[in-house]
């Protein structure tokens, strides 16, 4: 079964307090070699039978209208699995 | 600067309550062509400097042990982007 999976993240410029906590994490358990960290959200949509054009543009706008807030996250990534 | 993006989704055999409650809005949206929905996280570590073997190997251990609880979700995805 096709999946469209679709990657948000928080702005840039937005301060992401569970990426900083989970960054604090790694450096209180000695974890070393990272400077920073960002947590997003990834969706997966299935779709049953073939991804067209037409569906992808769909996933487009709902990537857009209903799975990211656009006042403080971006998408990332739209891509098609097999 | 180097980002390792590690993907976690809930397990297949679990309930995600998140990811049916967008397909159920994505329905009365009056979207079609989508059969489900779930919904996981998307991690971005940011690394200064190289990315070798010893870092990856110690973000697959991050991965496991604090990105994601392996009793109700999957490491899906553990890659590079530059």
């Amino acid at each position: 079964m096709p999946t469209i999976v679709v990657d948000v993240m928080p702005k840039a410029e937005l301060l992401d307090p569970q990426g900083k906590a989970v960054a604090g994490a790694l450096t209180r358990l000695g974890v070393d070699g990272f400077s920073g960290v960002r947590i997003g959200k990834r969706f997966e949509l299935f779709v049953e039978g073939e991804v067209d054009e037409a569906l992808l543009e769909t996933a487009r706008k709902v990537a857009d209208d209903v799975l990211s807030n656009s006042v403080i996250e971006d998408v990332v990534g739209i891509e098609v699995v097999e």
